[in-house]
């Protein structure tokens, strides 16, 4: 047995995921560690969708509601939407065989702003009856050492009946140490996150549970999914030249300083080249106050450039988690893994004043931006931690290439099929055409700035949108022809190409 | 000259309204006080107005952008409006002659959330030249005591070149005392803003200002806007039973106690009608944490129901203004009156729990609500600060009649022509059909509870919608069939009714 179990009575708990999975019956609420990929349980997972299809094979129900932090993996929400085990789901997911589910209109899945969703159950509008937690060893006095992200731990180890501890040796013990646990009082007794900057620690190094709730603990030796980044593109180092060449208007104008921007950032390839680009930049002393530690944030860190960076979790490659995994001591005098209630948390958020970067499926003429849905219908991952952030920054900024899918979609749409940013929230829009500076104009004054970012190849049909909206609208505060409002969404749909 | 100006350097700067307005030029940007129809300037924008008219009438151009706190009156926005002299306003507005310039394409409004339009002039987002404030009196240091609202004067008046103050012996001395000034620091330098309950004071009964920069004070003797209610009619008394039964369920849920309703509340003849509601209801401590005191928070605090009310401005009938003037000594140990960077701060509102509680122009059958646009191109009003409730409250409500102009417009729609608040923020909506609790339901599932809240001649409409989206959408996540999607405004536009 590992001697990272160093409590006797857990120890005393000890069995396989199969005998852990007992514990869960049908139409069970269960709270799993687990956050873009990190840090998510590695057994139960499969032990429970094969007691699912154990059960369904013997005629009987077996379903389940799963919460996480955010997305996890195939082994994790995969297993689970292939087995048919999950009912609903909350608050992201990122996974091709419950997407799949989801979109089918199996699985129910409601998509919730990140720091809200430990608020659901805190507050008791979801129940919860089971917390599966991954941890990378318990201490003598039985608290658990969180692995590579908090997510929503903290809040399902509280409130859930029953405990499962997933022990994974895989995870470096060196991460001990990075995990700043704090718990926000209940209502009506809350007060001040004592956070005033991104390198505040407030809390401590682990989680303090209720150990007669624990019910099993589970030995696992299995890396998290840590997908490997495509190299950067020509669009994306356009589009992370222009962020660059923003903010160095936004120093020119006064309102930033080299040595004060803090990152927010969403994962993927134009942040990954916004990351590359910032090496060489002129900014020093960058803080992330963010949700995930990507690679370019340990690149910014081994260069001297990111002194801080905030999160909840890590989404690395394979290469940079063998990396963290090897120096995480070093690391650990950087980073800061925070619960996501925290790592989140609109008061922090809009104290800090961070910028705002995240990815969109689609933007409209009038800076409406929708993350989450392809044609109104199908959703892709969730909102994520998005709304929070960039509700609550100093700037919010949005970044996406003008064209997907050859060509056949254009991210800037007449109207968006679905609004989880609305003008009211988005300031500044990127595309590798330039960027939309939305700050301070009126609805029609910001059509121009959009169409300007659009493709060349959409233009025209924006342009002709945008003509006939004046001549056939209502009103004029914000001109829109509702008949054609959503042609390009229907060309998609019906041709395959929104130009139809 | 009036006693109320108790600071002899500011005595010698007193004017006329018609001297003070050729302190402004073409092309300034002027912050001025004023919410909800209190506390706005009562002089100067006549003057400009006639300033204006002047220059137009000899060939000359004369238009300055407005920034307010948020609604203002006739013979503010509306004399500027009819006047021609508005070029960019914001951040919210609810004049029908400024409504009118704006839909016909004129004016140029940006409909930013409350709490955060001080901090676009704060971050150096928006310019600004002067600022024209109304104050009850000045004091022997040249203090400014606020009128009957708050709003954004503290950011204006730190930031403007100019400052014109307008002294209003309408305005009962006795508010001195309610206002409670506090300074959020400018990045980096932000630390928590102390408030844990709404009735925690923090700052000073008054606002310090740069005297050197004052060049004009203007006396006036005015009453503020204070339109009358109307009487509650049957669907409002309908609607807030509704809403009075879903707190007594959630506190029957164990969610909420009778002695911790925090109230956030639009105003309207439904608030209104909740506010009668509560005056016999089980409630007691009630506290508002929101930012505008209305009748129905008067009747509660002489109730002895509601002990506390935090807000930044008062929108009040005539009668009641008539009572605050006479008593406000009395009522000043129960209101306080923040900026409305406080009253509406994100950071805050999360932290005391609040219920918020806003009306809506339409919501679709997902929860998606727009409170701001007719048929997608009219703005009504705006945001206002909604947004920065409903995001952030410990239970965020919607609330209207089912039906609107005799019948032709359905609250709940398909899709909502323009979107406010998001699937991801509305949990409660609320006619006087019933009660559509969100909270913790996936798209799908939300489709049945909001066609049982829309009104019986809809409900088929709604339903074919939705089964016809249910065949026809290339997903099912959330369906929608965009062909069809905004046909009900398209009726409501072309054939005068959303049922065609």
């Amino acid at each position: 047995m590992s001697d990272r179990i160093a409590h006797a009575g857990l120890r005393g708990k000890v069995m396989s995921a199969d005998e852990a999975a007992q514990f869960i019956n049908h139409g069970d609420s269960i709270g799993i560690s687990g956050f873009t990929g990190a840090a998510y349980p590695k057994a139960l997972p499969t032990a429970l969708a094969n007691r699912g299809k154990e059960l369904h094979a013997a005629g009987k129900e077996f379903k389940v509601n799963i919460y996480t932090g955010a997305s996890t993996a195939p082994d994790c929400d995969g297993v689970m939407a292939e087995a048919d085990i999950i009912n609903y789901r909350m608050p992201y997911q990122g996974d091709p065989s419950l997407r799949k589910s989801i979109n089918a209109g199996n699985a129910k899945y409601q998509d919730i702003h990140l720091s809200q969703s430990p608020q659901y159950i805190e507050q008791g509008f979801l129940p919860i009856d089971a917390a599966i937690v991954e941890a990378t060893r318990i201490t003598e006095e039985g608290h658990i050492i969180p692995s590579s992200g908090i997510g929503n731990n903290v809040e399902y180890l509280d409130n859930a009946d029953k405990i499962i501890i997933e022990v994974n040796s895989w995870q470096s013990l060196d991460l001990e140490g990075m995990a700043d646990i704090y718990r926000i009082q209940r209502l009506p007794n809350r007060t001040p996150i004592p956070i005033n900057a991104p390198g505040d620690r407030i809390g401590t190094p682990y989680i303090d549970i209720n150990l007669d709730k624990v019910v099993a603990v589970v030995e696992t030796n299995a890396p998290d999914r840590n997908a490997p980044f495509k190299p950067i593109d020509e669009t994306s180092q356009q589009i992370a030249g222009h962020f660059l060449d923003f903010l160095d208007g936004e120093v020119a104008a006064g309102r930033l300083a080299y040595d004060q921007y803090i990152m927010q950032s969403g994962v993927g390839n134009v942040p990954n080249a916004v990351m590359a680009g910032l090496l060489d930049s002129k900014f020093e002393n960058i803080k992330a106050y963010t949700e995930v530690i990507q690679d370019g944030m340990l690149d910014l860190i081994d260069a001297g450039k990111m002194t801080v960076a905030s999160s909840t979790s890590f989404s690395l490659s394979p290469e940079a988690a063998e990396k963290m995994n090897n120096e995480a001591a070093r690391y650990r005098k950087h980073i800061i893994l925070r619960p996501q209630q925290i790592s989140n948390h609109p008061e922090v958020v809009r104290r800090v004043g961070l910028i705002a970067t995240n990815g969109m499926i689609e933007a409209d003429i009038y800076g409406n931006v929708n993350s989450t849905h392809i044609n109104g219908s199908r959703v892709m991952n969730g909102i994520g931690g998005s709304g929070d952030f960039t509700r609550n920054a100093f700037i919010s900024s949005f970044i996406s290439p003008s064209l997907a899918k050859d060509g056949a979609i254009s991210a800037v749409v007449p109207f968006v099929s679905h609004i989880d940013h609305t003008e009211h929230d988005a300031m500044v829009i990127i595309t590798e055409r330039g960027v939309a500076d939305l700050r301070g104009l009126a609805p029609r004054d910001r059509v121009a700035k959009m169409i300007s970012i659009a493709h060349p190849d959409y233009q025209p049909l924006l342009e002709e949108y945008y003509e006939r909206a004046l001549k056939k609208a209502p009103a004029l505060a914000t001109p829109h022809d509702l008949r054609t409002a959503f042609d390009f969404h229907i060309n998609m749909i019906e041709k395959g190409s929104m130009k139809g």
